[in-house]
C-alpha cells in the first residue's frame, strides 16, 4: 500500500546522493511496511554501470533475506526505473514500484532511459549493438547438462 | 571481429558453472582480442537475482578499467543475454555481441528470457508489475541539484 514517507525518503536519498557527487536518484525497498533495503546511484563512485539505486537495493535484499525472490515488496524510486533495473525487478518478482520523476520528466536533464528502452524493443538484428548468434558444436550442450542436474 | 574461441571459453565456463551448482551460463568480454573479464551466473551461489554471467562480466570490466563505458568490447554469452543484461550493455556501450544458444533454444528448458521483455515492452500500466508514477511536493527537485552541480 502506497505511504508517501518512503517516496520522500528516496528523494531525500537521492539529493544526499547529488551532495555527495553521485546521480539523482535514490530506491527504497519496502516489505511489509518497513524499510528492508536502500540504494543509490554509485556509478560516479565505483565506474560501476550498473550500480543503479534500485539495483543495489534489489540485491542487497537478496542478500538479506537469502533469496533471490522479493515477492510481496514494494519499490519506491526517485526516478521512473531504467530497463535494466525493471528487468531485475521483473526476475525478482517486486510486487509494486512507486516512482517520483518519469523519463519524461528526467528529459531535458539527460536523465532518461528511453534510448535504451527503444533499442530493447527492436529485434536484436537492428539494435545499435551488433548481436550475432553463432553456431557451434560442443559435445556437452550446456542446458543438457543442466537439465539431467537438475 | 568474431573469434569461436572466445564463445567456446564462455561455453565451458558455463558446462563448469552446472558442474559447480550453478545455472548453465557463462559469459566472456574480450578487448583488442584480450580477455578483460568473465562470469557466470551466481545466483544459485549468492542468492543475487542480477549475478548473471554477462552482468558480473561487465562490473568487472568497470571496476578493472575504472570506467563505466566499455567502447570497443565485445561479449560472448553462452546464451541470449536477458534484457537486464542488454539494457546494461547498452549502457556500457559494449561494441558486439556473440551468443550460441537463443531464447527460443532455451525455451523447453525454462531458459528463455521472451516473458520479462514481453514486460518491458507493454506501457507500464500494463505490465504484470503494478507500476505507479506519483506526484510529490519537495523543496528541492534532485534534478534541479544535480544540474546545478555539474
Amino acid at each position: 500500500m502506497y505511504d508517501e514517507k518512503f517516496l520522500r525518503q528516496a528523494i531525500e536519498l537521492a539529493q544526499e546522493n547529488v551532495r555527495n557527487g553521485g546521480r539523482p536518484f535514490g530506491a527504497v525497498l519496502v516489505k511489509d511496511g518497513e524499510v528492508i533495503a536502500t540504494g543509490v546511484n554509485e556509478t560516479n563512485a565505483t565506474h560501476d554501470i550498473t550500480a543503479h539505486a534500485e539495483l543495489l537495493a534489489v540485491r542487497r535484499a537478496n542478500e538479506q533475506l537469502q533469496t533471490p525472490f522479493l515477492e510481496g515488496t514494494e519499490m519506491y524510486a526517485s526516478g521512473q526505473p531504467c530497463p535494466m533495473c525493471m528487468a531485475a525487478m521483473h526476475s525478482a518478482k517486486v510486487g509494486k514500484i512507486y516512482f517520483a520523476y518519469s523519463y519524461e520528466q528526467g528529459q531535458s536533464y539527460g536523465l532518461s532511459s528511453t534510448d535504451v528502452l527503444d533499442e530493447l524493443k527492436k529485434p536484436i538484428g537492428e539494435q545499435v549493438i551488433d548481436i550475432q548468434h553463432k553456431t557451434i558444436d560442443v559435445e556437452e550442450h550446456p542446458y543438457e547438462l543442466w537439465a539431467d542436474q537438475k
